[in-house]
């Protein structure tokens, strides 16, 4: 199942602002089946987000969804854009239901 | 919370048998609250696992089950010891109950 492990990089002191944003309880998402946010101790300015969903295509939907697009709106702000990582992966085992 | 996001290196012609194993649905892990196993196309004898646990002490606890280690030592003979990488992190959203 499609599985991303991702990183934001926060602008200089913008970190938690952004890891409240990124932990808002939303609205649901349709075939959304994990998203956590975490944060690395050894990464100062990094917010982790790792998130399986049912397909690819439902994640790309998800993006499009007006308070997917909001939220996005009031991040950008506070991302440094050169210190985006993801890791694309097929979770073959344990994916909650 | 505490959450685990690690790679396990195959010996050669063998990540399908490790993944087999470490995809085995198994008895009950106390404080776990996600293992998920996965793969990533861009690395083809790694296999990656995702853990989330209620504290650093209940992972550790979870080596030490018969259980667990009957299976780590299964794998231990088809793991490079030197492709294990480790990322830890501090799980501040979206944890499964």
């Amino acid at each position: 199942m499609f599985m991303l492990h991702g990183r934001l990089g926060a602008k200089p002191g913008k970190r938690d602002d952004l890891l409240t944003i990124m932990s808002e309880a939303g609205e649901s998402l349709p075939g959304n089946r994990l998203y956590v946010v975490a944060v690395d101790e050894t990464d100062a300015e990094g917010v982790w987000a790792t998130e399986i969903w049912e397909s690819e295509q439902a994640h790309a939907a998800s993006l499009r969804l007006d308070h997917v697009r909001e939220r996005i709106a009031r991040a950008m702000p506070l991302i440094e854009t050169d210190g985006i990582r993801q890791q694309r992966l097929d979770a073959r085992a344990g994916v909650p239901d």
